[in-house]
């Protein structure tokens, strides 16, 4: 997959907001190498069963056949540990909070555009820590940073909490998982956010010497989102026309466009508006020679938050006009106080567009209390089901093949108490669970 | 090789600014896959003779041996031509200015870190434009883009101008080099920037229908810059103690030592200053238990350009020490326009920098006329050696032999003329070239 020069901005959007929050928490950037010995991988049993089924492997370096082949990293635990067992020696030298912006590689037989490709770009935090309790919290801080994230830059509103234990991540004894929804109903794994305990620190042979003098094993966390949420951005915000960026990421905040462009004074009007627009906003001016109509057309299918007219009529008497992407609204606004009106309606766009998506989960969002409801409601209502659940992962199987494809999604962390009985087996429950069908 | 927090931090300023100024010249970032199948390499014969035996091949994908081998990339033309290839229709679609950061991997037998790695980060600029002129001019502003910046953020100076045939890019019709003298007189390719005429075009079947409308081949240029440059920084600046960083890339600008800070009121005076710099400055604030004389060494060898004490008996006269990397001197400064004496004062520490490279450079570049000469000089004062050249690839390759390794590094867009005669076959000479060994 080729991500073009508009695709990318998006992504730079994103990645410069969360880095800032990273840093923000603590946290330095690195890089590792991409390719993984056989052998580092092999290290953790449970990681290389979950990720060596999905590797490109590395058999031929400049021309001739390696001793022993490398894998592609399709994410970089192994590296870091391996890395963290030879600068780890004492507590003084912990936390470590380490993240790592780059590309990887899982060998994927079925692909889809941004939401599931074979490389993908994407950070991946890897930290290490004194004690359970520290990282624990860690991983549930990232979780937020994740959640904020989604919120208050991509206007997307999600379900959040623990992934059950069937679908934690590789290695991990716990995985968190933020879950937005696709407008259609579906789900996505927006990021995940793992505790390791001191598995891999036990199999790197991590140690430290702790404030006892005794050495001991640092628990550890990972951490990760990608280029998925470009597609999560599509799928929960756009229309039938193209694009719906929120303003936050959006390449373009406000396009110019000159009506009458050929009368006097406009194209100066704009160039001038366009000058002074510029110092705060992500601005385009198009004095290109195609029509109104095909410029208003090409900024809608972009998803340009807001599109700004000015004609000579405008100028006259000294306003503008100015069209909503989300909401097709026209508002004819003074140029006096130009940048104050659009920083108050790019906020209003922001906070409209998370509303409409919350309100689209909440009305996909259903409450399953029998086995033969969870049935039907998966059949005939894409969405999450909210359902209880007696912890036992036979469960998830059946209800996976008996819906093609429902799966957990994740145990919130407030739970409500549906019923008394698991909505598959009847046995007591013990959670309250999201179902749904991802991407 | 693992680019470790501090290391990576300087990595990102470099990028930023780097990204600031392709930006500025209006260049857009995207990103291509990581893997060229084999096929797709083959396409430009120079170019696959060039690469192919430095390549990593995947052969194994999911389980699975592939049909075609996939080469991780070593570099993007033949990535970027396909794209290109599908997108460029008309001459309304030219001129197209493309970057991208990623990381490449080229199979090195012998590796240094920074200077020459098996895997490295880079950005490679890739254009594509209509006329052969605009394609020079492109790869002409490329480097000039690349000399500014070895100038005004690295401190770094260097000789340019034009490769000779032999040393080109594989494919290239021009390469222009960029190419800095390390502290030991050693050169080091810096950047490079090449116009590519329509070689690949025609490889690749990219065509556009000109406003003549009939069908032209486009011309194509590509530049590029590594991590590499974090070995230029360390082998042209640095001393014994240390790391001496230009303070445009210091992740660390200033360093505030608190000399006995268990004294009343010296910490509450260091974090209010901490405060008050770290909004202009990259600023650390060392108020841990170690000794003062532990934290002079840790930011001297981390090459921090300049140290701030500050002391109870500071504070009475309302004063601090300022502590050059660079230079050791030491200046007592009053703390009133504190923050206009450090902007200045890193200012001079950047010119200085650079005047004491480019002195070095001075020294350590001799002219040669004879035969001679030239090996007595190679032998025996390491460094550039300027001396005319008939043109024939041939003697560089006598020159490279008798020497041990000293290459044509560029001939210089201003040439002087220095003899009549070939400094190695004694024909008549055609240019003046830069001579020497590099990393």
């Amino acid at each position: 997959m080729v991500i073009r020069p508009y695709g990318y901005a998006i992504w730079e959007n994103m990645r410069n907001d969360m880095d800032r929050r990273f840093k923000e928490t603590g946290h330095e950037n690195v890089y590792m190498p991409m390719f993984i010995p056989e052998s580092l991988l092999q290290k953790e049993k449970d990681h290389v069963e979950g990720f060596a089924p999905e590797c490109a492997w590395v058999t031929i370096g400049g021309s001739e056949k390696l001793n022993e082949r490398l894998c592609v990293r399709p994410t970089s635990e192994t590296l870091f540990c391996e890395h963290y067992a030879k600068v780890v020696n004492t507590y003084r030298d912990l936390p470590k909070l380490y993240n790592q912006w780059c590309s990887v590689v899982r060998w994927e037989k079925t692909t889809r555009p941004f939401l599931r490709t074979s490389e993908f770009l994407w950070q991946e935090g890897h930290t290490l820590h004194e004690t359970e309790e520290e990282a624990r919290e860690e991983t549930q801080r990232m979780l937020q940073v994740y959640i904020d994230f989604y919120k208050e830059t991509l206007a997307i509103p999600a379900v959040f909490g623990a992934k059950t234990e069937k679908e934690r991540f590789a290695g991990a004894k716990e995985t968190y998982t933020v879950e937005p929804m696709m407008h259609n109903g579906v789900a996505l794994q927006g990021g995940t956010s793992h505790y390791f305990g001191d598995g891999f620190a036990r199999a790197f042979d991590i140690t430290y010497q702790g404030r006892d003098n005794k050495l001991h094993y640092p628990h550890q966390t990972s951490w990760g989102t990608s280029t998925r949420m470009i597609g999560a951005l599509i799928m929960v915000h756009s229309d039938d026309d193209g694009l719906v960026l929120p303003p936050k990421v959006a390449p373009i905040q406000v396009a110019i466009i000159p009506i009458a462009q050929h009368k006097e004074g406009v194209l100066d009007k704009a160039n001038a508006l366009y000058e002074s627009l510029k110092k705060t906003f992500r601005t385009k001016l198009d004095d290109s020679d195609q029509s109104p109509g095909w410029k208003f057309a090409q900024y809608e299918m972009k998803g340009v938050p807001v599109r700004l007219e000015l004609g000579p009529k405008d100028i006259e008497k000294n306003q503008c006009v100015l069209v909503r992407r989300d909401t097709r609204e026209k508002l004819f606004v003074s140029l006096d106080g130009i940048e104050d009106t659009i920083t108050a309606l790019l906020a209003q766009i922001h906070d409209d567009m998370y509303n409409r998506a919350l309100e689209n989960m909440h009305e996909k969002t259903h409450v399953a209390t029998t086995y033969d409801e969870f049935l039907d409601i998966a059949e005939n209502t894409p969405g999450f089901i909210k359902a209880m659940w007696c912890g036992d992962s036979a469960c998830e199987d059946k209800l996976k093949d008996a819906t093609g494809g429902v799966k957990s999604r994740c145990i919130p962390f407030e739970e409500e108490h549906l019923a008394d009985t698991c909505v598959c087996c009847g046995k007591p429950a013990k959670h309250m669970v999201y179902w749904g069908k991802q991407y």
